[in-house]
């Protein structure tokens, strides 16, 4: 088990920094929700070679508990393709920030949305935030996970 | 990916035949389910020094599709603590039955009820039932594992 501290911030796309990023290695990401409940949920994912199952509860603040597991890949397809109503596509840059933080941005093809998530060591830690980042939505229910898939 | 192919039978807690499979080892099982949907269940399960995480689909006939992995006991332990509004005990001997097949006969402490269950290799497979087996309720929902849950 794994704590995620996690903070999601909204970049903007037309800055000359994204657009850099862009022409950079991303991973192909597919995931679904195979579950989902008040008190947590259950995904499953693809990505570039490696597959995972991952059970998160509720998220407290900007934490959540997080249990991820690596399993095979043709198990993965299937549980995408038989127990998941959607399957949610993403493409994930690497940006590094200071102190060894590192800012995966994540590009939905499906939907218009880009967004920065930053996986802090504690609830404390600050990052400095670039200036092509701009509003801050870790608590905006409307970046949750579940509520992104919702719109694809 | 496995098929769980899977029939259950009520058992005559009576018969001397129980009485002697009491007397033999079984394994101490606790398990919850972290979620269930009309799609399936997610479950965890401690058994013994091996915990599993375990995804299950719809059962279709005596058949549904079955995820199975090994993760850490106390990934396991937590995620029962946790995530799981009720922790399910019980009680598991194996009886031996002709043709190689095996009876898991589960003693549920928590509440007065034994089940036989036999995993069998296909639907077709037909199994000889000992005379100390009863009413088969493969197909009666208050013996799924979700309705069973709930009486405890």
């Amino acid at each position: 088990m794994a704590k995620e501290i996690e903070r999601k911030v909204l970049v903007n796309s037309r800055h000359p920094t994204f657009s850099k990023l862009m022409e950079t290695n991303y991973s192909k990401i597919r995931q679904g929700n195979i579950m989902s409940s008040p008190t947590g949920v259950v995904r499953v994912r693809v990505e570039d070679g490696f597959a995972s199952l991952a059970i998160k509860g509720v998220t407290t603040g900007i934490s959540r508990n997080e249990y991820e597991y690596e399993i095979p890949i043709p198990d993965a397809e299937q549980l995408l393709a038989d127990m998941c109503s959607k399957v949610i596509e993403k493409n994930r840059y690497l940006y590094p920030l200071r102190d060894g933080l590192v800012a995966e941005v994540d590009v939905f093809p499906q939907i218009d949305l880009c967004i920065a998530e930053v996986e802090l060591p504690s609830e404390e830690t600050e990052f400095e935030k670039p200036e092509w980042f701009t509003e801050e939505v870790s608590h905006d229910p409307q970046y949750f996970n579940n509520n992104i898939a919702k719109r694809i």
